[in-house]
């Protein structure tokens, strides 16, 4: 069975795998990614990594997966906030010259969206939209098993779409922008401002009391269900997805939020999108597997 | 050179015509379709027609767009409104027996989308998005050379998203759904109740009077046409097309209202997504040219 390397590359850590081509995880190295110390740092301690693989030769191919948008076809990222300096980097050309194996990139989350399509909760399925819920809310869209990446590497970077136009002004975003209203970091945002007496590590918090029936955190409640709603609404009138494949740190409370989220999105839909399937993301490792199946994907 | 059978069978006409793989259409013969009439009656108008073209056996392939949505897996109409009976009907089965002849369907939008991101507009881009604006809007999405379908046929039938949820009920459509506030019909609908005395034959019109600086004409136009740089944000961060390609009834007017929803656009999506092309169909006959381009894009 074919092999490939799947490397993971974070604003804090970096991560390489051997992977077969069902999605196996054979052997994994980690390490911190230097990502403050430059693109020279960064990539040389990488290398080092690969190089320890003892027979990474005998891969078939290399894929990475990157924090922010990538142009998957000249192989640099376009914006790497995460990793100062790699916007514009041609960094696809040195590995593969280093590596002498085919490299292809893309971002985190059309990897992770990649993994599932392929070998998770979606495998199979023409169309699979993945959204990630945690701090921000983000996505991939996988067509076919390939990921599409956009003119400018945003396909399926919905943070900035707009479910309200009626809100306030928070940030560069959008008015109205769902990354501002019901991303994590939006929900703890509204929690602190309704119950300034109260404390909020995480968003499961407020999701718990507004299960148990507090008004103020029910009514940021009513209101972010609604609004993820109606995100899935308006990916479904663009998209018509087979699945949505929802991962990210808010599916740890997904039992008790995207129920309500499903009932509200049936309501904003035509009849023959009611029954368009969600599921949970289900690979321990997406990172690494998808970025895997980058080259798989790409006929390597 | 290679020569494929479009055609476009509408609930009014069909359209058949012989066409290079180049998009160019070398024979067309057209006809009533006989929607009323039934199924029947429909494909055995169609079966002559096609018969009725001499060395239609020498054609690689048919491809047939319809007026709704298709399960182009199971060569079915989802949704057939204007095409009585069709819905669920096995069409391609029954003509590609009686052809000889490997025969795909999928929707009039989508198929205009094809032969604009083959052949026209978006000639050879990746991510091909395609509106047509008439009396309704709908959609297409080609992602290299293919037409995207979904899980319904819905894909890119946009007429359902909402662009903002605080309008009112017109219609089974969602409140603030863009085709019952930026269409044709919406267009006239409004400017009907602002001027119940004057009578308002098209889109044109409305459009006239508020370039001439009739206030209420103006009122009208300034939200239209912030309605639609709303839908092509909110498409434009689900997607990231290389290329928006606008087509139907009120591109007429488009030199006149075009410029304003882009420069309205591009206030509402990311710096990277603000240069995103937007151009007209060129094709004169999208309809037949994108029909022969189904079976083209599968391998046909």
């Amino acid at each position: 069975m074919k092999k490939y390397l799947g490397i993971d590359l974070g604003g804090t850590n970096v991560r390489v795998g051997v992977v077969t081509e069902d999605g196996t995880v054979l052997q994994q190295v980690k390490s911190v990614s230097y990502a403050q110390d430059g693109v020279t740092k960064v990539l040389d301690n990488l290398k080092q990594m690969v190089y320890g693989i003892e027979d990474y030769k005998s891969c078939s191919g290399i894929g990475i997966g990157l924090p922010g948008p990538c142009d998957t076809v000249h192989g640099k990222m376009v914006l790497s906030t995460n990793l100062p300096g790699f916007a514009g980097y041609p960094m696809v050309e040195e590995l593969q010259k280093d590596f002498g194996l085919p490299v292809f990139i893309d971002n985190d989350a059309n990897v992770a969206g990649l993994a599932e399509a392929r070998v998770g909760a979606g495998k199979g399925l023409p169309i699979v939209f993945y959204i990630t819920m945690s701090t921000g809310i983000g996505g991939g869209l996988i067509v076919n098993g390939q990921t599409v990446s956009g003119r400018s590497g945003f396909t399926g970077e919905i943070a900035n779409l707009i479910i309200d136009r009626n809100r306030k002004k928070v940030n560069y975003l959008n008015i109205g922008a769902i990354e501002n209203e019901a991303s994590g970091t939006a929900i703890k945002r509204k929690a602190k401002e309704a119950m300034p007496d109260r404390t909020f590590e995480h968003t499961g918090q407020v999701i718990d009391l507004a299960v148990e029936g507090n008004m103020q955190a029910k009514m940021i409640f009513d209101q972010f269900t609604y609004d993820l709603a109606q995100m899935f609404s308006e990916i479904g009138a663009v998209l018509d997805p087979d699945m949505y494949v929802i991962g990210g740190g808010m599916t740890k409370s997904a039992d008790k939020f995207m129920p309500t989220v499903i009932e509200k999105y049936r309501t904003l839909v035509h009849e023959q999108l009611r029954d368009t399937p969600f599921a949970l993301a289900k690979l321990e490792e997406p990172g690494i597997i998808g970025a895997a199946m980058l080259p798989i994907s790409k006929g390597c």
